[in-house]
């Protein structure tokens, strides 16, 4: 095994040298996956920050296809790396606090062995004898790395795009050394149409006269055109149709002038053109070819069984964060490893951000406020120091349907009415109120539910696991009777489909916890009989009828009978007058303003 | 002129005839929009059924970027039409009843003059001197041959894809030409991610270096892999993500076994590559160069003012659909035609059909069951002759909000409120009873607002103009002040938004009509006095509070108080009594069930 400072990439032939690269040869042989062996591999890294004593504090960052080591600027001089905006002192990624590696991948052109390193059998390029590598291969010779740094466990692997599938497969394959992963813009395989994308730019690669069979290195020409028109469709799968009509389309017929043959007719053409152009001088075909590859090749798993196996042996810390918007990597197929963590009892938060950038919206700073401090978050939670302050949601810690009174008694009796050491999920929890509660009490998996990215961002700060749904679209990310309780406090009111909700609640959980408030509460009803007024209260039901967010209207009579007739077994009702602070036991339909049932199917 | 039955077009090299086309050399000079000209041009078409003797049953059926004149079988040994499923005998655009006309394009390779024809100057093809022809100077081409088949007036202009844009520039170009549109699954100008997958398309056919500066047809190579890259594009876009999924995903590493040297790895690359291989049989780079760019020329206006400019001089009747999976042509760009159109006072019927197909849905026969009955149907009520029988939606001829009692009470009143020939706009029009009564009164100008398909082709049916809308995103299709009157009956008790909706109203109408149930009627409030229970009644409220489309619990006077606390203007209540059939004079309050008040901003 050699270490050395490099110098100059030999398969990156226009490339400007990473100055603050280094590279260490790892001289055990690589055993591919799909067959075939390297001899030896060289890795290029970068690193940022001090490893600390216990080496406990250490952050791997996986590149997408077109990166490399230099994720972010070592100096003020230095230029700026693909992940500046989140890798940095104070930043997210905190090189202040964490040790930061970032390899250039196998199959790489700027510094790890590639087709365009020296094979060492004939002294000349791989080309196309490269052989096909795989995310497992790229992974196998990361932890050689982490292994040459001496690095026993990593604190986390952080990746976007492909970089998370890499972030994916360190927690398939090597459980142990990881503390958490966060995968970022990513899918557990590409589906059909990225894959589609990927086929046409390879094809475009591969039939332009000048590939000669990918043993192109010693020709007076590349395949440059079948490289660009690669990068340009590439290019228009980054971007969000949205994005694109911003950037483009008030100039539509004034292209930039830039020097392309590509055609320039069009703003976007020469955008296009320009990017192809300069994607050629600094990348190589061949490694395009072998990292597309390796993108499509990957696969996790199809169906949520498979998944739910790949992760099982992988109980590491989760944040999975996707992009409204990212049509490549779209956000069902975050949300597919996310159910599968979830089926596997590990813990996992995830949000999807809302985000007009498409796939490119990790690398921007549009979203950052969310998906950044989310991170950041996450990170800050992970060593147990210096936990960040509580990221604050609007100035309301609570969300509308969550506070009733300014002491939450429904609270205080549902953490009471929890079996000890159960699985919880509580749906619509807001900033995590009850669940800190409960987590207080050591219930063994927290699983939260909410709709509102900032609400999320709040529980990730109190190191709570949520994750983002929608309840009106049903609990389909958990297994039959996944949860010992399920709790949905004060939210029933605020949804549409109740019996949807109710059902897959039920099905969900082996015991269910609903909190209603009471439009039978007597106070209620003379609202409506004495004064010919919408009812209206304090807490949930402070709005006005008109925008209010409770939807439905019904008393605790109306939930009772609504349990008889659909068979749920009521095994508890705990009626409350929140106002005196007081269980009812007197005529609760009239008396009470709030009341907590236990429920389940049977 | 000359006309001859086409035996073989001289540009498609390997392209079978068309056994039915007809061509005709129309010898008039044709001066091109972008300059240049062609001294004369030959036109292939077919045409299906038979003219009437008064010339007024023909339909112009235009084609997309690779289409021909075969758009139908015309007997059952012929081959299939590229839209055979619409058009022929019995089918919606029915061949025993219309005259049909299908044209190949200018610059197309299918008999019709384009840069694989004879250049009369030099004896050669045209190839690179071949002019840029925009979609107007297409249109003119067909106008000529409409002129020289003795048609003053179309019956209708039908067209998806790049079809609708002709459709689109039949209006524009020639109204007094057409009687009724039918654009489809098109836009006013494509979108910048639309431009650029035809640049990208573009630039591999034009430097694959067998496209010879487009003067490849002497040489033995033509540029056929640029161009089966270009149609492996195409084709990713005109299928839907969902689409793709379902086609390619469950044998994604079983490839189909074809002969192609493209990439067949993966299933998706398999069939791309058959497909780009194929297309290079039947057609022309140069076609296709000249048709996507003048596809991408294209451009009726990128502002709703300019639109309706656009669109001012071309009062036929309009149908316009999109579908809602298509992202090539998204449905937004349908909705701006739509829009500008109702800025114009122009009839419009539109619909946004749910689908999983993509572009090409209006092509398959998965969603034709709301376009191509929705087709059939505005084309029969256009002649005046044989209406349809009038669909109807799932056996309710009414929605769920548009029943209180059997007989509409208030559409009685609602009738006798509109002042005499007003323009009329009905939000949640249901299947258009109350639209079919204000249509009998002779309003001048009535639009129907409805969310669901099937009632919008009861609407269609029925022959009145419905565009298909979500109350809760606003009403921005709609100018300020556009509408004598706006009607919105027993439908603001189901909506979320509702300041916002009542806001849109009063911006959009001189004058609004609301008619809303009470909650505060003296038995619903017995209800919940009494029984401890949630309101229900007949009509409106006969629902579950579980299960109701109403979400908005409010009593008259509280309608009141809004609309003294938001300064909107009570003209008039007519409090009734739908029960019993009678006004109510004594507490409305209390003992009227439903009230219509007319309201304005001021």
């Amino acid at each position: 095994m050699s270490q050395n400072i490099l110098e100059s990439s030999d398969s990156a032939r226009h490339a400007r040298p990473l100055r603050h690269a280094q590279s260490v040869t790892l001289d055990e042989p690589l055993e591919l996956e799909l067959g075939g062996r390297l001899a030896s591999v060289t890795v290029a890294y970068e690193t940022y920050g001090q490893l600390n004593a216990v080496r406990s504090n250490a952050i791997l960052l996986c590149h997408a296809i077109s990166g490399d080591s230099h994720v972010a600027r070592h100096d003020e001089q230095d230029d700026p790396g693909w992940w500046d905006i989140l890798v940095g002192p104070g930043k997210p990624v905190d090189t202040n606090r964490f040790f930061v590696i970032c390899p250039n991948l196998l199959g790489g052109c700027r510094g790890t062995t590639g087709p365009g390193s020296t094979d060492p059998a004939t002294g000349k390029p791989y080309g196309r004898d490269f052989p096909t590598v795989t995310i497992g291969d790229m992974v196998e010779v990361q932890r050689r790395l982490v292994d040459h740094l001496g690095i026993g466990q990593l604190l986390a692997v952080v990746g976007g795009s492909l970089g998370g599938h890499q972030a994916l497969t360190w927690a398939a394959r090597f459980p142990e050394r990881v503390q958490a992963v966060v995968p970022v813009a990513t899918s557990p395989r590409l589906n059909s149409q990225a894959l589609a994308f990927d086929v046409v730019g390879r094809n475009a690669i591969r039939r332009d006269p000048h590939y000669h069979g990918g043993q192109y290195y010693s020709e007076k020409h590349t395949p440059e055109v079948g490289l660009a028109i690669a990068r340009m469709i590439g290019h228009i799968t980054y971007l969000s149709q949205e994005a694109m009509t911003k950037k483009f389309d008030a100039d539509r017929l004034r292209p930039r002038n830039v020097p392309t043959d590509f055609e320039k007719i069009f703003s976007v053409g020469s955008y296009l053109g320009l990017q192809g152009d300069r994607f050629v001088e600094r990348f190589d075909a061949n490694t395009y070819i072998t990292l597309s590859m390796a993108m499509d090749l990957f696969d996790l798993g199809s169906t949520p069984e498979e998944l739910a196996k790949t992760f099982r042996r992988a109980p590491c810390r989760w944040l999975v964060i996707s992009f409204s918007s990212d049509w490549l990597f779209p956000p069902d197929q975050s949300r597919e490893i996310v159910n599968a963590l979830i089926a596997s009892r590990i813990p996992v938060s995830y949000c999807n951000v809302q985000s007009a950038c498409g796939h490119d919206a990790f690398l921007l700073p549009d979203d950052f406020p969310i998906y950044g401090e989310m991170i950041r978050a996450f990170l800050a939670n992970l060593d147990g120091e210096q936990p960040v302050p509580v990221a604050r949601d609007d100035g309301k810690s609570q969300g509308p349907t969550s506070i009733f009174h300014q002491h939450r008694l429904d609270y205080d009796r549902i953490v009471e009415l929890t079996p000890a050491s159960a699985s919880i999920l509580d749906l619509g929890c807001g900033s995590g109120t009850l669940l800190a509660r409960l987590k207080e009490q050591n219930h063994r998996h927290l699983v939260g539910v909410e709709l509102d990215e900032r609400k999320i961002l709040t529980c990730v700060s109190r190191g709570l696991d949520v994750v983002q749904a929608d309840l009106n679209k049903g609990l389909g990310a958990f297994a039959d009777q996944e949860f010992d309780c399920v709790v949905l406090s004060q939210t029933l009111q605020t949804v549409y489909d109740v019996e949807g909700v109710l059902t897959e609640m039920l099905r969900v959980g082996r015991t269910c916890i609903v909190s209603i408030p009471n439009f039978g509460y007597h106070r209620l009803r003379q609202m409506l009989t004495e004064e010919g007024r919408a009812p209206k209260s304090g807490g949930v039901l402070h709005y006005e009828w008109y925008n209010t967010p409770n939807i439905r209207f019904f008393t605790l009579a109306d939930f009772e009978d609504f349990c008889r007739q659909k068979q749920i077994r009521v095994h508890r009702r705990i009626a409350l007058d929140t106002e005196a602070g007081a269980e009812v036991f007197d005529n609760p339909n009239l008396n009470a303003d709030l009341a907590i049932f236990v429920i389940s199917r049977s």
